[in-house]
């Protein structure tokens, strides 16, 4: 049984300002709560699990030695940040993610400039995911990695990529000589450009690349649009996600 | 100023089942509608606006004889379906399009086999304008493409690209010969396979192609992921970008 304390205390971590003081956040739903009990790598400090979910994952559960409470669905509702609470919910501890210098200097890495809505950043990671682009940068203005939103759309790619907020100075005081692409409406078009390991930025949906940032760009790039349809930009994520592919194209094949 | 029994009667426009009986839709926001009055291109039956919007848009409206209703911030709160309505709502006329078989022959062509999220349906409608197909056809189960949150991720692709409700044998009636291009996982490579013109079907958010239409995939094709990173799919948008960007770049360079 959950205790109404233990319910305010979870409803409290709704809030970003809160998830932050306790170093906690929350997942929700049985496919992305399993995926992290079977990884691993992540602190659940609690589970709250319907009778259904328990019956079903009674080897997991055992295994694994998670803390794991019944709950009833109605009090699962009360936790739940979604309208339709899917069995189970887990109270995980944040993990506060190192640069990696040596993946940026070797490898391709995403840096998200002032990323505002949730779902678009969890898309991002998990496109970064899906290509093996193991660190994801974020501008200290870029949205919460641990906002439920964020954490549903990732689909549990926050298990492989490491997500880290640090300025773009930052990342260039580490990054040397590492080319910095980013879409640009006058850069070079990326499917006749020959692309190479570095970062690649992606800017903010409605404004872009912010300026300080975009003076630091040394490949501007962009993808081509059939001509004169009068189509003005793409979405943010969907722009990751062709860049990325192609970067992916031309570096494997 | 606009009438109580005008809010009830735009309210009720609010429902699909209303919207499709009235033949209307919804449009809001200033750059969504003002992209309308410009295109001219579908009949704007009401249009409200504060006096801000008409202040900054009085020739626009005097130059299109827009019936143009002046409204406070207040109603345009009870008319509208957004949280932070942004000055002006229009009320529009649908448009049945053919499907355009000359297109279908000679083009490249998206096909939506049930997307349920109006958002990804509005973002494929984007892509397709981006990268310059010319109709995009649905499956019956296809969430609507007059929803508000269809209209507001299309960013007015709606504008220029056709959107029409097919079955699949429907379209594979007309379509003769053509390539049937679907996603499916053991596809082929679509970064070391020669793509053609043809049919590009995207599946469905949680279920992928409905196995009717996988029995008619004459080319299945995948998107390389990198090896061994667990990561099971990525967004169908953010697919549909990748894929469409890939026909762009094979057939134009």
């Amino acid at each position: 049984m959950i205790s109404k304390n233990q319910i305010k205390y979870i409803q409290s971590l709704h809030s970003k300002k809160n998830r932050e003081q306790e170093k906690l956040f929350i997942i929700e739903g049985i496919k992305l709560v399993t995926e992290f009990i079977l990884d691993g790598s992540y602190t659940i400090k609690d589970l709250f699990a319907t009778q259904d979910y328990i019956d079903n994952h009674i080897d997991l559960l055992k295994s694994k030695t998670v803390n794991c409470t019944e709950i009833s669905l109605e009090d699962l509702k009360k936790i739940s940040l979604q309208t339709t609470p899917n069995q189970v919910l887990a109270i995980v501890t944040t993990k506060d993610h190192e640069l990696n210098s040596d993946w940026l200097q070797q490898g391709l890495t995403l840096y998200l400039d002032d990323i505002r809505d949730p779902g678009n950043l969890g898309t991002m990671i998990r496109i970064a995911d899906w290509f093996g682009i193991k660190q994801v940068i974020c501008s200290e203005n870029t949205t919460e990695v641990y906002n439920p939103k964020t954490l549903q759309a990732s689909m549990g790619a926050v298990l492989r990529v490491n997500v880290i907020y640090k300025s773009f100075n930052n990342v260039l005081s580490i990054a040397k000589n590492l080319p910095i692409y980013g879409a640009l409406l006058e850069g070079k078009n990326i499917y006749t450009t020959q692309l190479q390991k570095g970062i690649i930025v992606i800017g903010n949906e409605a404004n872009g690349i912010t300026p300080e940032v975009q003076k630091q760009i040394t490949n501007a790039i962009t993808i081509p649009a059939a001509t004169n349809n009068g189509s003005e930009s793409l979405n943010a994520a969907n722009a990751c996600a062709i860049i990325c592919g192609e970067f992916f194209r031309q570096l494997n094949y």
